[in-house]
Protein backbone atom coordinates (compact mmCIF):
# COMPACT_ATOMS: atom_id res chain seq x y z
CA UNK A 1 0.00 0.00 0.00
CA UNK A 2 1.21 3.61 -0.83
CA UNK A 3 1.41 6.46 1.18
CA UNK A 4 -1.38 8.00 -0.08
CA UNK A 5 -3.05 4.63 -0.46
CA UNK A 6 -2.81 4.37 3.16
CA UNK A 7 -3.84 8.24 3.79
CA UNK A 8 -6.95 7.84 2.08
CA UNK A 9 -7.67 4.24 3.82
CA UNK A 10 -6.79 6.06 7.26
CA UNK A 11 -9.56 9.01 6.30
CA UNK A 12 -12.29 6.82 5.24
CA UNK A 13 -11.74 4.42 8.43
CA UNK A 14 -11.95 7.99 10.59
CA UNK A 15 -15.02 9.47 8.84
CA UNK A 16 -16.76 6.08 9.40
CA UNK A 17 -16.01 6.26 13.10
CA UNK A 18 -17.16 9.80 13.77
CA UNK A 19 -20.15 8.97 12.05
CA UNK A 20 -20.67 5.88 14.35
CA UNK A 21 -20.41 8.29 17.01
CA UNK A 22 -22.89 10.74 15.67
CA UNK A 23 -20.18 13.45 14.86
CA UNK A 24 -20.31 15.86 11.58
CA UNK A 25 -17.53 14.67 8.48
CA UNK A 26 -16.64 16.62 5.87
CA UNK A 27 -16.46 15.11 2.08
CA UNK A 28 -15.30 16.68 -0.68
CA UNK A 29 -16.45 14.97 -3.47
CA UNK A 30 -14.06 15.26 -6.67
CA UNK A 31 -12.36 17.96 -8.15
CA UNK A 32 -14.07 17.16 -11.67
CA UNK A 33 -17.55 17.41 -10.26
CA UNK A 34 -19.38 19.82 -8.31
CA UNK A 35 -15.96 20.53 -6.77
CA UNK A 36 -17.52 20.97 -3.58
CA UNK A 37 -16.95 19.77 -0.06
CA UNK A 38 -20.08 19.20 2.42
CA UNK A 39 -20.40 19.28 6.11
CA UNK A 40 -22.66 16.00 6.33
CA UNK A 41 -24.24 14.89 9.47
CA UNK A 42 -26.04 11.22 10.39
CA UNK A 43 -29.59 13.09 10.54
CA UNK A 44 -30.58 11.84 13.59
CA UNK A 45 -27.72 13.56 15.50
CA UNK A 46 -28.85 16.91 14.60
CA UNK A 47 -28.91 19.50 17.00
CA UNK A 48 -30.60 22.83 16.65
CA UNK A 49 -26.62 23.88 17.15
CA UNK A 50 -26.23 21.48 14.06
CA UNK A 51 -28.15 23.34 12.39
CA UNK A 52 -26.23 26.84 13.32
CA UNK A 53 -23.36 25.60 12.35
CA UNK A 54 -24.81 24.59 8.71
CA UNK A 55 -25.93 28.02 8.59
CA UNK A 56 -23.15 30.17 9.93
CA UNK A 57 -19.77 27.45 8.63
CA UNK A 58 -21.60 25.74 5.62
CA UNK A 59 -23.65 28.49 3.85
CA UNK A 60 -25.59 25.94 1.52
CA UNK A 61 -28.68 24.39 1.15
CA UNK A 62 -29.95 22.09 4.22
CA UNK A 63 -31.02 18.85 2.79
CA UNK A 64 -31.52 15.59 3.88
CA UNK A 65 -30.51 12.75 1.51
CA UNK A 66 -32.27 9.25 1.71
CA UNK A 67 -31.57 6.16 0.45
CA UNK A 68 -33.23 4.65 -3.12
CA UNK A 69 -35.09 2.31 -0.44
CA UNK A 70 -36.41 4.47 2.26
CA UNK A 71 -37.69 7.42 -0.49
CA UNK A 72 -39.48 4.70 -2.39
CA UNK A 73 -41.27 3.42 0.65
CA UNK A 74 -42.38 7.13 1.81
CA UNK A 75 -43.23 7.68 -2.24
CA UNK A 76 -40.74 10.53 -2.72
CA UNK A 77 -39.90 10.95 -6.37
CA UNK A 78 -37.48 12.64 -8.25
CA UNK A 79 -38.74 16.37 -7.72
CA UNK A 80 -37.74 16.27 -11.96
CA UNK A 81 -39.36 14.00 -13.06
CA UNK A 82 -42.92 15.02 -11.14
CA UNK A 83 -42.71 18.44 -12.10
CA UNK A 84 -45.14 19.58 -15.23
CA UNK A 85 -43.27 22.48 -16.36
CA UNK A 86 -41.09 23.21 -18.96
CA UNK A 87 -38.25 24.43 -16.78
CA UNK A 88 -38.72 21.02 -15.41
CA UNK A 89 -38.00 19.15 -19.05
CA UNK A 90 -34.10 19.38 -20.36
CA UNK A 91 -31.48 17.68 -18.47
CA UNK A 92 -28.48 19.59 -18.53
CA UNK A 93 -26.64 19.52 -15.66
CA UNK A 94 -22.97 19.96 -15.77
CA UNK A 95 -21.95 17.85 -12.93
CA UNK A 96 -23.94 15.18 -13.18
CA UNK A 97 -27.20 13.64 -15.14
CA UNK A 98 -29.88 14.57 -13.06
CA UNK A 99 -30.10 16.14 -9.35
CA UNK A 100 -31.34 14.29 -6.40
CA UNK A 101 -33.79 16.87 -4.96
CA UNK A 102 -36.92 15.40 -4.03
CA UNK A 103 -39.71 16.96 -2.09
CA UNK A 104 -38.98 19.97 0.37
CA UNK A 105 -41.16 19.17 4.03
CA UNK A 106 -41.29 20.05 7.51
CA UNK A 107 -42.32 18.34 10.10
CA UNK A 108 -46.27 19.23 11.61
CA UNK A 109 -44.97 19.86 14.98
CA UNK A 110 -42.85 23.12 13.92
CA UNK A 111 -44.25 26.42 13.78
CA UNK A 112 -42.58 28.53 10.57
CA UNK A 113 -39.82 25.56 9.74
CA UNK A 114 -37.06 27.95 9.02
CA UNK A 115 -35.29 28.47 12.84
CA UNK A 116 -32.68 25.84 14.10
CA UNK A 117 -35.07 24.31 16.59
CA UNK A 118 -38.11 24.04 13.50
CA UNK A 119 -35.18 22.52 10.92
CA UNK A 120 -33.53 20.05 13.57
CA UNK A 121 -36.90 18.76 14.38
CA UNK A 122 -37.80 17.65 11.12
CA UNK A 123 -34.63 16.86 10.75
CA UNK A 124 -34.04 14.57 13.68
CA UNK A 125 -37.94 12.92 12.79
CA UNK A 126 -36.71 12.39 9.46
CA UNK A 127 -33.72 9.98 11.07
CA UNK A 128 -36.40 8.18 12.96
CA UNK A 129 -38.23 7.43 9.57
CA UNK A 130 -35.38 6.05 7.98
CA UNK A 131 -35.28 4.11 10.02
CA UNK A 132 -38.53 2.65 9.94
CA UNK A 133 -39.95 3.95 7.06
CA UNK A 134 -43.53 3.82 6.88
CA UNK A 135 -45.75 6.02 4.19
CA UNK A 136 -48.64 6.82 6.81
CA UNK A 137 -46.27 8.22 9.19
CA UNK A 138 -44.63 10.02 6.91
CA UNK A 139 -48.02 11.85 5.58
CA UNK A 140 -49.16 12.30 9.18
CA UNK A 141 -46.19 13.80 10.60
CA UNK A 142 -44.92 15.93 7.83
CA UNK A 143 -46.18 18.43 5.18
CA UNK A 144 -45.21 19.34 2.12
CA UNK A 145 -43.80 21.90 0.27
CA UNK A 146 -41.50 23.13 3.89
CA UNK A 147 -37.78 24.38 4.74
CA UNK A 148 -35.55 21.43 4.15
CA UNK A 149 -34.97 19.57 0.79
CA UNK A 150 -35.16 16.06 0.93
CA UNK A 151 -32.38 14.15 -1.98
CA UNK A 152 -33.18 10.90 -3.31
CA UNK A 153 -30.10 8.38 -3.39
CA UNK A 154 -29.30 6.76 -6.62
CA UNK A 155 -30.61 2.75 -6.32
CA UNK A 156 -26.90 1.57 -6.58
CA UNK A 157 -25.36 4.22 -4.53
CA UNK A 158 -21.69 4.50 -5.33
CA UNK A 159 -21.82 2.34 -8.32
CA UNK A 160 -23.94 4.54 -9.97
CA UNK A 161 -23.73 8.22 -9.03
CA UNK A 162 -20.86 9.49 -6.95
CA UNK A 163 -22.37 12.88 -5.38
CA UNK A 164 -22.88 14.28 -1.39
CA UNK A 165 -25.61 12.39 -1.64
CA UNK A 166 -24.85 8.76 -2.14
CA UNK A 167 -21.48 9.61 -0.70
CA UNK A 168 -23.09 10.24 2.81
CA UNK A 169 -25.46 7.50 2.50
CA UNK A 170 -22.71 4.79 1.99
CA UNK A 171 -20.87 6.31 5.09
CA UNK A 172 -24.12 6.42 6.69
CA UNK A 173 -24.52 2.07 6.24
CA UNK A 174 -20.96 1.50 6.72
CA UNK A 175 -21.23 3.39 10.03
CA UNK A 176 -24.53 1.52 11.00
CA UNK A 177 -26.69 4.54 10.96
CA UNK A 178 -30.68 5.21 9.47
CA UNK A 179 -30.19 5.99 5.82
CA UNK A 180 -31.02 9.84 6.78
CA UNK A 181 -27.96 12.04 6.75
CA UNK A 182 -27.86 15.81 6.41
CA UNK A 183 -25.58 17.54 3.92
CA UNK A 184 -25.07 21.00 3.51
CA UNK A 185 -22.78 23.10 0.85
CA UNK A 186 -19.53 24.61 2.44
CA UNK A 187 -19.24 28.39 0.76
CA UNK A 188 -15.94 30.71 0.90
CA UNK A 189 -16.74 33.64 3.36
CA UNK A 190 -14.86 35.89 1.51
CA UNK A 191 -15.51 34.85 -2.30
CA UNK A 192 -18.85 33.30 -2.16
CA UNK A 193 -17.36 30.13 -3.91
CA UNK A 194 -17.06 26.75 -3.08
CA UNK A 195 -14.97 26.34 -0.31
CA UNK A 196 -11.17 25.41 -1.37
CA UNK A 197 -10.54 21.46 -0.03
CA UNK A 198 -7.37 23.37 1.37
CA UNK A 199 -9.72 25.95 3.47
CA UNK A 200 -11.93 22.92 4.28
CA UNK A 201 -9.08 21.01 5.72
CA UNK A 202 -7.70 23.32 7.79
CA UNK A 203 -11.64 23.55 9.10
CA UNK A 204 -11.49 19.96 9.73
CA UNK A 205 -8.75 20.53 11.28
CA UNK A 206 -9.86 22.86 13.53
CA UNK A 207 -12.62 21.83 15.14
CA UNK A 208 -11.67 17.93 15.31
CA UNK A 209 -14.11 16.90 12.02
CA UNK A 210 -12.74 13.63 9.50
CA UNK A 211 -12.29 15.42 5.96
CA UNK A 212 -12.33 12.74 2.99
CA UNK A 213 -11.94 12.49 -0.59
CA UNK A 214 -15.19 11.16 -2.14
CA UNK A 215 -12.47 8.66 -4.05
CA UNK A 216 -11.58 7.33 -0.55
CA UNK A 217 -14.91 6.63 0.46
CA UNK A 218 -15.85 5.04 -2.99
CA UNK A 219 -12.42 2.70 -2.32
CA UNK A 220 -12.92 1.92 1.00
CA UNK A 221 -16.40 1.39 1.68
CA UNK A 222 -18.17 -1.65 0.52
CA UNK B 1 -52.31 62.61 12.72
CA UNK B 2 -51.25 60.47 16.13
CA UNK B 3 -47.29 60.36 16.49
CA UNK B 4 -47.34 56.72 16.16
CA UNK B 5 -49.16 57.08 12.85
CA UNK B 6 -46.55 59.29 11.53
CA UNK B 7 -44.06 57.16 12.51
CA UNK B 8 -45.81 54.13 10.35
CA UNK B 9 -46.19 56.69 7.39
CA UNK B 10 -42.60 57.26 7.67
CA UNK B 11 -41.41 54.45 8.16
CA UNK B 12 -43.37 53.53 5.19
CA UNK B 13 -42.19 56.02 3.29
CA UNK B 14 -38.62 54.95 3.50
CA UNK B 15 -38.82 51.82 2.83
CA UNK B 16 -40.36 52.73 -0.62
CA UNK B 17 -37.05 55.37 -1.46
CA UNK B 18 -34.60 52.76 -0.21
CA UNK B 19 -36.72 49.61 -2.36
CA UNK B 20 -36.72 52.43 -5.72
CA UNK B 21 -32.85 53.03 -5.06
CA UNK B 22 -32.22 48.98 -4.83
CA UNK B 23 -31.84 49.48 -1.58
CA UNK B 24 -32.88 46.47 1.10
CA UNK B 25 -35.37 46.85 3.29
CA UNK B 26 -36.78 45.22 6.70
CA UNK B 27 -39.63 43.87 7.01
CA UNK B 28 -41.59 42.40 10.25
CA UNK B 29 -45.00 40.74 9.20
CA UNK B 30 -47.06 40.82 12.71
CA UNK B 31 -46.67 39.60 15.78
CA UNK B 32 -49.45 37.42 15.80
CA UNK B 33 -48.33 36.17 12.35
CA UNK B 34 -45.23 34.45 11.42
CA UNK B 35 -43.52 37.13 13.60
CA UNK B 36 -40.68 37.20 11.44
CA UNK B 37 -38.44 39.85 10.09
CA UNK B 38 -36.99 39.50 6.63
CA UNK B 39 -34.59 41.33 4.87
CA UNK B 40 -36.13 42.24 1.10
CA UNK B 41 -34.14 43.06 -1.90
CA UNK B 42 -35.45 44.49 -5.04
CA UNK B 43 -34.51 41.23 -7.18
CA UNK B 44 -32.46 43.27 -9.59
CA UNK B 45 -30.39 44.38 -7.16
CA UNK B 46 -28.93 41.35 -5.75
CA UNK B 47 -25.21 41.50 -6.05
CA UNK B 48 -23.01 38.24 -4.97
CA UNK B 49 -22.35 40.29 -1.90
CA UNK B 50 -25.99 40.61 -1.02
CA UNK B 51 -26.89 37.23 -1.11
CA UNK B 52 -23.88 36.63 1.21
CA UNK B 53 -25.67 39.16 3.58
CA UNK B 54 -28.02 37.10 3.25
CA UNK B 55 -26.33 34.06 4.40
CA UNK B 56 -24.97 35.48 6.63
CA UNK B 57 -27.02 37.79 8.72
CA UNK B 58 -30.81 36.72 7.79
CA UNK B 59 -29.82 32.42 7.43
CA UNK B 60 -33.37 31.69 6.38
CA UNK B 61 -34.35 30.58 2.99
CA UNK B 62 -32.94 32.44 0.28
CA UNK B 63 -36.51 32.87 -1.82
CA UNK B 64 -37.82 35.26 -5.03
CA UNK B 65 -41.29 36.56 -4.63
CA UNK B 66 -42.93 36.91 -8.21
CA UNK B 67 -45.84 38.69 -8.82
CA UNK B 68 -49.18 36.61 -9.27
CA UNK B 69 -49.78 37.84 -13.07
CA UNK B 70 -45.72 37.38 -13.47
CA UNK B 71 -46.24 33.55 -12.17
CA UNK B 72 -49.25 33.20 -14.17
CA UNK B 73 -47.34 34.03 -17.53
CA UNK B 74 -44.69 32.17 -16.29
CA UNK B 75 -47.25 29.05 -15.35
CA UNK B 76 -45.95 29.19 -11.83
CA UNK B 77 -48.13 26.64 -9.88
CA UNK B 78 -47.93 26.72 -5.74
CA UNK B 79 -46.22 23.64 -5.07
CA UNK B 80 -48.71 22.40 -2.65
CA UNK B 81 -51.37 22.01 -5.36
CA UNK B 82 -49.14 20.40 -7.67
CA UNK B 83 -47.33 17.72 -5.79
CA UNK B 84 -49.73 14.47 -5.78
CA UNK B 85 -48.25 13.29 -2.40
CA UNK B 86 -50.18 12.58 0.89
CA UNK B 87 -47.96 15.65 3.03
CA UNK B 88 -49.18 18.01 0.55
CA UNK B 89 -52.70 17.18 1.06
CA UNK B 90 -53.74 18.80 4.27
CA UNK B 91 -53.42 21.87 5.19
CA UNK B 92 -52.55 22.99 8.12
CA UNK B 93 -50.05 25.97 8.54
CA UNK B 94 -50.77 27.73 11.94
CA UNK B 95 -49.88 31.21 10.54
CA UNK B 96 -51.59 31.20 7.60
CA UNK B 97 -53.89 29.14 5.06
CA UNK B 98 -51.64 28.20 2.63
CA UNK B 99 -47.58 28.60 1.99
CA UNK B 100 -46.39 30.51 -1.09
CA UNK B 101 -44.21 28.23 -2.17
CA UNK B 102 -43.79 27.43 -6.56
CA UNK B 103 -41.31 25.49 -8.01
CA UNK B 104 -37.31 25.98 -6.95
CA UNK B 105 -34.99 27.22 -10.12
CA UNK B 106 -31.38 28.02 -11.00
CA UNK B 107 -30.58 29.98 -14.30
CA UNK B 108 -29.07 27.22 -16.73
CA UNK B 109 -25.87 29.59 -16.65
CA UNK B 110 -25.22 28.47 -13.15
CA UNK B 111 -22.54 25.46 -12.16
CA UNK B 112 -23.51 23.83 -8.86
CA UNK B 113 -26.31 26.52 -8.73
CA UNK B 114 -25.45 27.62 -4.83
CA UNK B 115 -22.48 29.71 -4.65
CA UNK B 116 -23.43 33.64 -4.36
CA UNK B 117 -21.82 34.35 -7.97
CA UNK B 118 -24.58 31.52 -9.01
CA UNK B 119 -27.66 32.23 -6.66
CA UNK B 120 -27.21 36.19 -7.63
CA UNK B 121 -26.65 35.37 -11.29
CA UNK B 122 -30.53 33.48 -10.96
CA UNK B 123 -32.17 36.46 -9.26
CA UNK B 124 -31.19 39.11 -11.29
CA UNK B 125 -32.57 37.01 -14.34
CA UNK B 126 -35.54 36.82 -12.60
CA UNK B 127 -36.09 40.13 -12.57
CA UNK B 128 -35.52 40.88 -15.67
CA UNK B 129 -37.65 38.26 -16.43
CA UNK B 130 -40.48 39.79 -14.32
CA UNK B 131 -40.21 42.89 -15.93
CA UNK B 132 -41.46 41.31 -19.21
CA UNK B 133 -41.93 37.85 -18.35
CA UNK B 134 -42.72 35.16 -21.51
CA UNK B 135 -42.62 31.44 -20.76
CA UNK B 136 -40.50 30.81 -23.45
CA UNK B 137 -37.17 32.42 -22.44
CA UNK B 138 -38.70 31.31 -18.69
CA UNK B 139 -37.75 27.53 -19.95
CA UNK B 140 -34.94 28.12 -22.16
CA UNK B 141 -33.02 30.42 -19.66
CA UNK B 142 -34.12 28.29 -16.13
CA UNK B 143 -34.04 24.88 -14.85
CA UNK B 144 -35.85 23.18 -12.16
CA UNK B 145 -35.13 21.88 -9.29
CA UNK B 146 -32.73 24.25 -8.48
CA UNK B 147 -31.64 26.40 -5.34
CA UNK B 148 -33.58 29.14 -5.46
CA UNK B 149 -37.10 29.47 -4.37
CA UNK B 150 -39.71 30.40 -6.19
CA UNK B 151 -43.06 32.26 -4.06
CA UNK B 152 -46.06 33.34 -5.82
CA UNK B 153 -48.31 36.19 -4.48
CA UNK B 154 -51.57 35.94 -3.79
CA UNK B 155 -53.65 37.81 -6.79
CA UNK B 156 -55.09 40.75 -4.76
CA UNK B 157 -51.79 41.05 -3.08
CA UNK B 158 -52.01 42.61 0.44
CA UNK B 159 -56.05 42.33 0.38
CA UNK B 160 -55.91 38.79 0.63
CA UNK B 161 -52.88 37.85 2.49
CA UNK B 162 -50.40 39.93 4.73
CA UNK B 163 -47.00 37.72 4.07
CA UNK B 164 -43.69 39.02 2.82
CA UNK B 165 -44.69 37.51 -0.47
CA UNK B 166 -47.28 40.09 -0.65
CA UNK B 167 -45.77 42.86 1.38
CA UNK B 168 -42.55 42.61 -0.82
CA UNK B 169 -44.51 42.69 -4.17
CA UNK B 170 -46.48 45.69 -2.80
CA UNK B 171 -43.23 47.71 -1.79
CA UNK B 172 -41.82 46.65 -5.35
CA UNK B 173 -44.91 48.17 -6.93
CA UNK B 174 -44.75 51.26 -4.74
CA UNK B 175 -41.01 51.82 -5.58
CA UNK B 176 -41.62 51.16 -9.97
CA UNK B 177 -39.55 48.19 -9.47
CA UNK B 178 -40.59 44.97 -11.50
CA UNK B 179 -42.58 42.53 -9.18
CA UNK B 180 -39.61 40.26 -8.33
CA UNK B 181 -37.72 40.23 -4.57
CA UNK B 182 -35.87 38.67 -2.78
CA UNK B 183 -37.14 37.02 1.00
CA UNK B 184 -34.59 35.99 3.81
CA UNK B 185 -35.81 35.55 7.14
CA UNK B 186 -33.90 36.88 9.71
CA UNK B 187 -32.76 34.44 12.42
CA UNK B 188 -31.24 35.33 16.14
CA UNK B 189 -27.29 34.30 15.78
CA UNK B 190 -27.83 33.12 19.35
CA UNK B 191 -30.77 31.59 19.73
CA UNK B 192 -31.54 30.57 16.06
CA UNK B 193 -34.99 31.24 16.39
CA UNK B 194 -36.84 34.20 14.53
CA UNK B 195 -34.70 37.49 15.15
CA UNK B 196 -36.85 40.16 17.47
CA UNK B 197 -38.00 43.07 16.38
CA UNK B 198 -35.88 45.28 18.89
CA UNK B 199 -32.79 43.26 17.41
CA UNK B 200 -34.00 43.26 13.46
CA UNK B 201 -34.66 47.26 14.43
CA UNK B 202 -30.42 47.50 15.86
CA UNK B 203 -29.52 45.91 12.46
CA UNK B 204 -31.28 47.94 10.43
CA UNK B 205 -30.20 51.12 12.28
CA UNK B 206 -26.58 49.83 12.15
CA UNK B 207 -26.57 49.34 8.19
CA UNK B 208 -28.69 52.23 7.28
CA UNK B 209 -31.51 50.16 6.09
CA UNK B 210 -35.33 50.98 6.63
CA UNK B 211 -37.49 48.42 9.25
CA UNK B 212 -41.00 48.70 8.52
CA UNK B 213 -43.80 46.67 10.30
CA UNK B 214 -46.42 45.08 7.48
CA UNK B 215 -49.06 47.00 9.13
CA UNK B 216 -47.57 50.20 8.25
CA UNK B 217 -47.13 49.36 4.51
CA UNK B 218 -50.94 47.67 4.29
CA UNK B 219 -51.98 51.30 5.68
CA UNK B 220 -49.35 53.13 3.49
CA UNK B 221 -49.64 51.07 -0.12
CA UNK B 222 -52.26 51.47 -2.75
Amino acid sequence: MSRSERVDADSAADAVAAFAGGEPVLIHDAADREGETDIVYPAGSVTPAAVARLRNDAGGLVCVALSDSVAAALELPFMQEVLDHPTAAAHDLAYDERSSFSLTVNHRDTFTGITDEDRSLTIRELAGLAADPDADVFAASFRSPGHVHLLRAAPELLADREGHTELGIALAAAADQPPAVVVCEMLDGETGGALSPADARAYAAEHGFPYVEGRSLVDALP
